[in-house]
């Protein structure tokens, strides 16, 4: 590791705190984890040993035992904050819960700790404002499970200091994730506003009767999706024409500028639309199959994982 | 194959063609080749024979040398055509050229053949209003290049025959590619509004300078686009709430209109922002670098092609 965050601190052991306190003691780090909930606390351990079990099985990860052995169970906040150099709040997204969590974090931090929350849309500056260390605080938001998806967004509120970005960055790219920076706190981020703007394409379509849910679906995972899964859209408009990505504009700028302007109205997904493609889900995976379905994604997604990680970049 | 095309023509031999007639033929069809122009033909057969090589040594395709064998290249449209079940044409994207072919086609084919056009974006009305057999027109979109990226859209003229379309979307689940229907001849079909979607927002926080172009590129190809290889953006919702896709939209629909709100006055893609994603693009990649990392490209699709293969569906 070329970074300087050794000992990192995790409040919060749901799904996206687990994910983290993985990647952190994957990526070498001392981690201390801690939530609020005795339940969640009890049973903290055990889940990380079975998500790392799986991950071994699927060649993510060599030995599981020194992983685990670096994860250390804390049982108050303070214990859990107090010596870190970097801690990930992963509590609740509800603004009160970020606020009354990072104010505690505030209290038992050091002063030269750095704070990321992993809050998916709650700007840093709506549960900071008031801290004494507010400046080392932005979000560092996942996508889930962090230690599968390795995208981190680094969002910084108005005071957050800038020098923390790049020691956070790089501390992250230590660990094996690849942080972006989203420079302002924009609705969404960049993540959920390029998710956004393709599923209001997708409920459009649906909507207007173009195509069946499923035949949209197949047009990403058997089409779009291919190229996505290891290059960009920018990177892949730039190898779609002789000249690069000017010349790939020069073409198709207009076109896609016609299809923004037929959106220009839009409306709420429909409760109709939200029925029926609901209607046709549950026909393709009942209820019940929900849960052997999402296990399915997680292995598939761990598979490809570990197909992408040995792949020339 | 459990459907009824057995002899196919591809009519144009440039990269669209040429991935069309390995398609066919690696899915058992007897194929004839033919382009208009001699210098392609000259180099037709060379041209999938290292296709086909290149394949080969992904393990995309067993043994190269029967499939090239089920091609034939013929010199002139109506040797190529004339006993076709099916024509894939696949002539330059310009509606004149479109007109003209479909119309040699038109006159040279079997009454009971059916045509698909590879266009990606001109409508098959605007090609064979006044054809004598155009009721056997439509269009069928691929990605490309075919032969690694299995999406087609197939999109009917208003006089197309409503009967052959599950005729060839069975024909093109033999031949191992994934057909969708899209029911309207929409501008840029689903999946370049799918795409447009993406990009166009993807523009917009580029020209707001809330990311750098790599960064963006990095949201989908170690974020988004991770899902999207294998799902797509109706599935990976349904997966992400305990009570899928309905209960998602409940959560969510409100933020993503929030979203679709703020793009009410799209822009076209500025020429400031396009010299500038140039530049940035160019400083990673070199012009004179584009084909190598084309040819990257394509070796990661192969690869990638292959382990999706052989994963749990």
């Amino acid at each position: 590791m070329s970074h300087t965050l050794k000992n990192v601190a995790v409040v919060g052991a749901g799904l996206v705190g687990s994910g983290w306190a993985i990647v952190f003691a994957r990526g070498g780090a001392a981690v201390r984890l801690y939530d609020a909930s005795e339940a969640i606390r009890a049973q903290a351990l055990q889940r990380l040993g079975s998500m790392l079990a799986d991950m071994q099985a699927a060649g993510l990860v060599g030995e599981a035992a020194p992983i685990l052995a670096r994860i250390t169970l804390c049982h108050s906040l303070e214990e859990a904050v107090a010596d870190a150099d970097y801690i990930q709040e992963s509590v609740l997204e509800r603004v009160e819960v970020k606020q009354a969590a990072c104010a505690q974090i505030d209290a038992a931090m050091r002063a030269d700790a750095i704070v990321g929350s992993s809050s998916s849309g709650i700007p840093a500056s709506a549960f900071t404002e008031g801290l004494a260390k507010r400046s080392r605080f932005l979000v560092a938001h996942p996508v889930n499970p962090p230690h599968l998806v390795p995208l981190v967004e680094l969002v910084p509120a108005p005071w957050t200091d800038a020098g923390i970005i790049p020691v956070l960055r790089a501390a992250m790219e230590g660990w094996g994730q690849a942080p972006i920076e989203v420079k302002g706190e924009i609705e969404g981020f960049i993540l959920n506003r390029l998710q956004g703007a393709l599923l209001n394409e997708a409920w459009a379509l649906y909507e207007a009767g173009l195509a069946s849910a499923a035949d949209i679906d197949r047009t990403v995972s058997e089409g779009l999706g291919l190229r996505w899964a290891f290059m960009g859209p920018f990177e892949t408009i730039d190898l779609n024409a002789p000249g690069g990505i000017a010349d790939y504009s020069a073409r198709l700028a207009p076109l896609y500028h016609r299809i923004a302007l037929s959106r220009r109205d839009p409306q709420p997904w429909s409760a109709e639309a939200i029925a029926r493609a609901e209607a046709e889900r549950r026909e393709t995976l009942p209820a019940d199959q929900l849960q052997a379905r999402t296990d399915w994604r997680n292995r598939r997604l761990m598979a490809l994982v570990a197909h992408l990680r040995d792949q020339p970049k």
